[in-house]
């Protein structure tokens, strides 16, 4: 019976995860750190939105960032552009970044000095939904240009998230996709997500985002 | 010692993933069938791909296609239009496709009855990488609008292609994206990788395209 077998190997894995997901949430609440795992396609937009939340709150926030990718530190390397320490997580092969390599570079880093920690997650819309970090949040980035079929294609990653960023609006008309019904495929599948169209491009619509995920800060509020 | 256990399933997975895949063709040789295993991002055009693809073979070639997806019947409700035979596997969660399932698949065909099988593998660009099917070739379909990082980003999907498609290359200029930079990328990964640029809405570069597969029928060569 190998099927039945593989099913219970798997099963164990994310359930060592949800435990490792709950230690990281603990001891980010232990620090008071507010967290978010940014989760999206490659090309969605998730370096470039970091970057721009990063220079809007960083007056306001200790920011570290922590970016999962197969192999390169590209996006490591432009998000230090903005001035906020940067930790690069290569999977090798793996899809996801998961609970446990998040346990292990919260470690490494000074929790004390931090009150924001943004990961962009490994790029694609599928295998990081399975993994919670053990963020306060999470937010997905879907990207005009992946079509009008990336919502409904997708419905596991957008159950667990908070918010969902609908990038490079600028593109939309040129790419035939109406974002109005992005948005409404995406509060089928979670009525309580909130929808923010952007173009991280130029900045637009990213006040809009922090103030989606309730990191306005209190002076600004 | 968990973190060695883990290995070893994951090692076991795969072997046993190659020796079904190597089953798959040995399946497919003794039938004389050409098949094609077509990896990309969501959004990438893999359905548009295979479907101007048919709609120039199908006079040539009996040609089945079988579509892997999530939980939709999107892509192979789009390729049925074109008139092949199209076979949808629901992965559930499951992020690629697999030797097994395509196995199985095989034998639900009338396999007497084809010459040509197209295989459009579940949309991300890591995870398809590691599960080889039996096909002959393997092609990745990348568009433009994934950004300037899509090839360095992910080396080991590109290993083991033998054609490279870069669509949507209408939008190039938009996107400021240099689609010669990212065949020289490609390129380093698989020096032998054929690439072509195509525009999967419009048709053009679809020809190049059936020619780097070998695809293109006799009495046209």
């Amino acid at each position: 019976m190998p099927e039945k077998k593989e099913i219970t190997v798997e099963e164990n894995v994310l359930d060592a995860n949800r435990r490792l997901a709950l230690a990281n949430l603990d001891t980010l609440n232990r620090k008071h750190i507010r967290s978010l795992d940014i989760l999206g396609s490659i090309g969605s937009g998730k370096t470039s939105i970091v970057k721009q939340c990063i220079r809007r709150l960083k007056k306001d926030y200790r920011i570290a960032a922590i970016a999962g990718d197969l192999t390169t530190t590209i996006d490591a390397d432009r998000i230090k552009e903005e001035g906020a320490p940067v930790l690069q997580i290569n999977t090798g092969g793996q899809c996801h970044l998961d609970a446990a390599v998040i346990g292990k570079t919260l470690k490494s880093l000074n929790l004390d000095d931090l009150d924001l920690i943004l990961i962009e997650n490994v790029g694609n819309l599928i295998c990081p939904g399975s993994f919670p970090l053990g963020t306060h949040d999470r937010m997905v980035v879907v990207s005009v240009t992946e079509g009008p079929y990336m919502v409904v294609k997708h419905p596991y990653i957008f159950m667990d998230a908070s918010v969902l960023a609908i990038n490079k609006m600028d593109l939309a008309e040129i790419m035939g996709v109406d974002m109005n019904r992005l948005k409404s495929e995406a509060l089928q599948i979670k009525p309580d997500i909130k929808v923010v169209f952007t173009n991280a491009k130029t900045g637009e619509g990213i006040e809009n985002l922090i103030d989606a995920l309730n990191l306005k800060p209190p002076r600004h509020a």
